[in-house]
């Protein structure tokens, strides 16, 4: 058997990377983030939960294991990996789609959701496709994310209100029950909860650093508005029978200590249904996570290796739905806390999820009384900074095809749905990106006068000679561009007859696929009929390499393969 | 209204553009290559029509008015359009489909399939999308043609030899009833026929040479051979009676006259159901049509307007929907035949199209005796040389990825289907180019002693830097491929810690998006933050305009924008 070494044990289990040098001073650092950041999973995962549309345990139960798995997996020391917003519209989504939800049993098909994503995590590794999902933009993300966002609001308000029925579409006496389904209980309580979070943001920030206090038990004081908020509306609610007498709605029964290994999934018929959703979530979880991750490691110097992310948030999906969790990812708002609360390594992670297992063993029936509203309230103040309207003309002003990819969808998600829009964003993107490298940049090129530096014709002072025309291809040649490249050079050339040498300056030319490499064949032997000797110039090594294993250059004769674009100049011109 | 000038109208209707300068001489070479390509079309028309599965007629219509719309339209000159066998193939493959038989009337199917497919290319001519379609790689086409053209060959073995049923599977005694069906006249007939057309080919030519017959006339002898052969295997059925007493399976009565113009077209569901079907015929025809007529342009110097080719194909594929003709495109026999023959302009096809109105109106019922062997010999002669197995080869020693997207394809139609292998092969060309691009070339460079040129560190004896790193990045920084180049930038950094200013050479870059930009923005941020100072040389002009909009260039300093990576040495090293 091998005897594995230190570093590719540490890129197996990066957690041994961090493991060996680690200290009682980081230890004390990591409990105090542990602590803040479980006072924040609690609300966060019943909540999230609740978004989904699943009982709360869903959302505790998928903090405790798959953060574990993260935590010796994952390559980001302070990614916080649970329940998050976007993933939990996703599922919402999924799981009221008509051909799922005729399935019946939501439970089981949030955990299938779970197995399938991190399967699909798992095979992504496996055929090492980590650097395909780039094709993600910036712009689409974005836009997904706000429009995503939107709906998670817009889902908000009847829970915040406690109007039951917001679906009237033309209806108008709908309209009319939904305002008299309005409870005013549940509206006090939720604008309360929304107050009181608030104020816990910037506000209290503000004052406390007025104090002598120190930064840390500032941090931990702000951080601890969620867990306040819960506490006091709770006590409210339990205090004046709220629920039973008013119809405030609670988050109900939890059941108490350990969830139950399931190894058992449902019937084939539903996974092929949830798969196409399951892709979309792991899709979504995978990008959202890196992009987090990378956010925290750049501020540290640290380094994330996309790949292993993928196996990591793989087992923590697949541990999720083993332990009956919903998917998980990494979240944006638990990770910038776990962050500024000083967290080192993800040891603080293992702490939080020890403090979230005894809190659903031992303290589940607490939970029974929180207000929904007070629930809806965290929700929104978690993602309201997540919808950034006034990007989308930030990014139009500057790019413009970017500007209508993060528009479109934007819209389509709101218009179209989540998986919809999401889809029609990539597809746009990758098009559009295609028909941009379709036409590659070319430039008829001149020498600047003494020296040997060639630049456009069109943008600089430069030499040209009558009988030769130097070209160069800014770009790969393959079968994306070949037709465009092969145009320039003709109507070049019909533009300038007297022209008898063409110099391809292959600077920039990485690669020439079959395609581009026959239509260049046809190309030289229809100059030749005309007259006209191409020539090659600059071109790389790994590109002649590929050219002598053909007889290109040989067909080329008298046109010659030069160095340097100056050598061809010399004996040319 | 504005008056066209001429050169608008000629690129609205190609053929006022050599109809101005027409004279006797090139009608007497037009007529003649008319002829011989109308002497081609009648048994391919036939023969196609057939193929697809379709009566006879609906491949005579298709020759009619089809090439007359195409004579108008089209950029080529020799291109001769109606039914072709590729096509043939998938429509067949259309009208077989379980959901498509069961509407019944494959003949109103087929109609649709010509009228969609018209609409599709007229659509995409609108959205000058014919550039996109290059996105079809010579390997997938190469594969595809391979593939297709083995299931006609396969297709053919029944008619052929008379045997009833092939589609056996595992069915012993399925076998021995179909060598039973085994038609021993028809089989005669085939085989007959086969040799005829063979030896019309190289051994005829070869013997005519050898004659002091002038080439023309060498030309039409050895295109009559089809003709010939259908004419003595009718002859033969006629006189034997064999269709009526040995059971060879002859054409069967074709109604004379011109086809009455179709107005009503079937139900929406169908033309729904056929719409995939009519876009892979679509794009096939235009992508396979544009491929030929290339081939006979470069011949002659003229040139191929791809877009003007999509409508003028697209209106010829509507004329053939209500004319009653099935789906048309440019054929490579006839095209070469028509070519050979001394064609100079469209008015070739003219002819022919008139040639072919005449046998419709006069001479159909000529044909009812004409055996389906003998058919099934043309079509097989004509197309055996398009399965080109060693071309897989040869492309997978030139380049890997393409070689196997050929081999992938070409299985994919055999084993999943002519829409499943086309599309499959589309799919992986495309996400190996994303793959591709997602890793552009990038080199570190260094200045190759008493020169101002700098080349690849790796591959070229250069002068370096202590503090200085210059790095050439080959290509268009963008969402696909930013990634990429970070890694690259950060792990060059951390290999080499003396490092103070980092030159990013933008020679081969055209483009930065938005993505790109704001991964560049945060890079430039963290290493500035460990002292390291980024500066950009030889950027282009519109780069340079685009990053001006922004406070990207504000961001660098004291990192500066060099015009020459020269003047960058001069200044830093």
């Amino acid at each position: 058997m091998l005897k594995p070494n230190a570093s590719s044990l540490s890129r197996l289990l990066p957690i041994t990377g961090w493991l060996k040098s680690y200290s009682l001073q980081i230890l004390g650092d990591d409990l105090f983030a542990g602590i803040i950041t479980a006072i924040l999973l609690v609300p966060q995962g019943i909540a999230y939960a609740m978004l989904a549309g699943l009982p709360a345990q869903t959302g505790l139960y998928a903090s405790i294991l798959p953060p574990v798995l993260y935590a010796l997996l994952g390559t980001s020391r302070t990614l916080s990996v649970g329940p998050v917003s976007i993933a939990a519209i996703m599922i919402a989504s999924a799981l009221t789609a008509p051909e799922i939800s005729a399935l019946g049993d939501p439970l089981e098909s949030a955990v299938i959701l779970s197995a399938e994503g991190g399967l699909i995590m798992m095979l992504m590794a496996a055929l090492r496709m980590g650097g395909l999902v780039t094709f993600i933009s910036h712009p689409v993300l974005t836009g997904f994310t706000s429009g995503a966002t939107i709906l998670i609001i817009v889902s908000q308000i009847a829970p915040l209100t406690g109007i039951k029925n917001l679906g009237c579409g033309m209806d108008s006496r709908c309209y009319g029950d939904a305002v008299q389904s309005l409870n005013f209980e549940t509206l006090l309580i939720g604008f309360s909860a929304l107050g009181l979070l608030l104020s816990f943001g910037k506000p209290l920030t503000a004052l406390l650093k007025k104090t002598d206090m120190p930064q840390s038990l500032v941090t931990a004081i702000s951080k601890c508005g969620p867990l306040l908020t819960v506490l006091v509306t709770t006590l409210a609610v339990s205090y004046f029978q709220l629920a039973r007498q008013n119809g405030v709605a609670v988050v109900g029964p939890i059941p108490s200590g350990f969830p139950e290994l399931m190894l058992s999934f449902g019937s084939s018929e539903k996974w092929q249904l949830l798969l196409p959703y399951a892709a979309f979530i792991a899709l979504i979880a995978y990008v959202e996570s890196v992009a987090i991750a990378k956010v925290t490691a750049n501020l540290r110097g640290e380094k994330i290796i996309p790949n292993q992310e993928l196996i990591a948030l793989g087992a923590a999906n697949m541990a999720a739905a083993i332990s009956g969790g919903m998917p998980v990812a990494g979240g944006f708002s638990r990770t910038m806390v776990n962050f500024a609360a000083g967290a080192r390594t993800q040891m603080a992670m293992l702490v939080a999820a020890g403090l979230l297992a005894m809190v659903v063993i031992f303290f589940s029936h607490w939970f029974e009384n929180i207000p929904k509203a007070t629930l809806a309230a965290i929700i929104l103040v978690a993602i309201i900074p997540l919808v950034r309207l006034r990007n989308i003309l930030q990014t139009w002003r500057y790019d413009r095809g970017d500007g209508i990819a993060e528009a479109v969808t934007l819209l389509g998600v709101l218009v179209l749905g989540i998986e919809e829009g999401l889809s029609l964003g990539i597809m746009l993107t990758i098009i559009s990106y295609l028909r941009k490298t379709s036409k590659p940049h070319i430039a008829v090129v001149g020498r600047i006068p003494d020296t040997e530096h060639f630049r456009n014709i069109k943008r600089h002072q430069v030499e040209t000679w009558n009988h030769l025309l130097l070209i160069r291809i800014d770009e790969s040649i393959t079968f994306a561009n070949i037709n465009f490249i092969e145009d320039f050079i003709v109507t070049e050339l019909r533009q300038q007859p007297a022209i008898r040498h063409v110099v391809l300056i292959f600077t920039s030319v990485s690669d020439i696929d079959s395609t581009a490499l026959e239509t260049l064949e046809h190309l030289n032997h229809n100059l030749q009929a005309a007259g006209i000797i191409m020539h090659v110039s600059e071109a790389k090594g790994p590109v002649l390499d590929k050219l002598e294993k053909t007889d290109f250059i040989e067909q080329l004769k008298p046109g010659k393969v030069f160095f340097r674009t100056e050598d061809a100049v010399q004996e040319l011109a």
